[in-house]
């Protein structure tokens, strides 16, 4: 069972955290067995080769590494959650947020690792992604969830087509 | 009757384009009876209180001319659309786009002015943002529609809901 203390109190750095680990750290603990210690992180400075593997985890096609690195650089909020074992940190989730900086904000690339899903660490981390929006003064947070996932953000305060408004995607002809 | 002349062949001014008029202006013609000429620019350089009154005209809610201006500042692409007559212009069109400038767009504030609206004005301004998103490599171009303009987008190439895809916005508790 995985407790989240702090999470919801203070952004500043909960003592102590490995001090290897520059950015924006915010500890929560796993009480459990494995006594492994859990991070989040705003610092978009990620090996992307890290990132990739986590997204191979979950079975997501290959993107160029250079579009991604760009992708990173451009996005508005870049949310990551490590698992740190003695002084060594594994990254175990991800999620990043593109955005207008005044109203509008568009949730993309929601990712757990296998082993750390159904655990409340999905919810964690995306609780996590909308109060750092909303001290942005970010007022429409939005994003497009596969079929499957649907329920998870309805959970977390998400409405599917509130007002009969759509999602859309463009497709060539 | 409106015809979009040189509107997919050239990002280039088409002579005479009024010199006053300075950023990226495309010309297309009004053939009709008032003799008028249009243009599309994607400067951002925008009279912020000349787009306030054009979303009034469609019944927007107002929202803070600062904040706008900081949408503006940090969108990927704002296009914007005006009617020439003599050395004045109109701004009778806007949409703009909020990206990560590597995979994903997501378009906002598209607004045609009445006077202009159902006459291919709309479509002509959807189809020049979307080529604009495509000429920078953006693959991802989606958009949440309201219920009456859904099949508006889907004439332009916008798939509902694409494999279960859903729209979702975040409200608070």
């Amino acid at each position: 069972m995985v407790f989240w203390k702090r999470l919801f109190s203070s952004d500043t750095i909960a003592a102590p955290v490995p001090t290897q680990f520059e950015g924006d750290f915010v500890e929560f603990f796993d009480e459990g067995a494995n006594q492994s210690r859990f991070f989040f992180s705003t610092d978009r400075e990620i090996d992307l080769y890290e990132l990739e593997e986590l997204c191979d985890s979950v079975g997501w096609a290959r993107r160029p590494i250079r579009k991604v690195k760009k992708a990173l650089e451009f996005s508005f909020l870049v949310v990551s959650m490590w698992e740190v074992k003695g002084n060594r940190r594994y990254l175990i989730g991800f999620a990043r947020a593109t955005s207008d900086h005044a109203f509008n904000a568009t949730v993309w690339d929601v990712v757990i690792h296998p082993r750390f899903q159904s655990k409340g660490f999905g919810k964690a981390l995306l609780k996590y992604l909308i109060r750092k929006l909303r001290n942005e003064d970010i007022s429409n947070i939005t994003l497009f969830a596969d079929p499957q996932v649907v329920d998870f953000y309805r959970r977390l305060g998400f409405v599917l087509d509130p007002e009969g408004i759509k999602g859309m995607f463009w497709y060539p002809d």
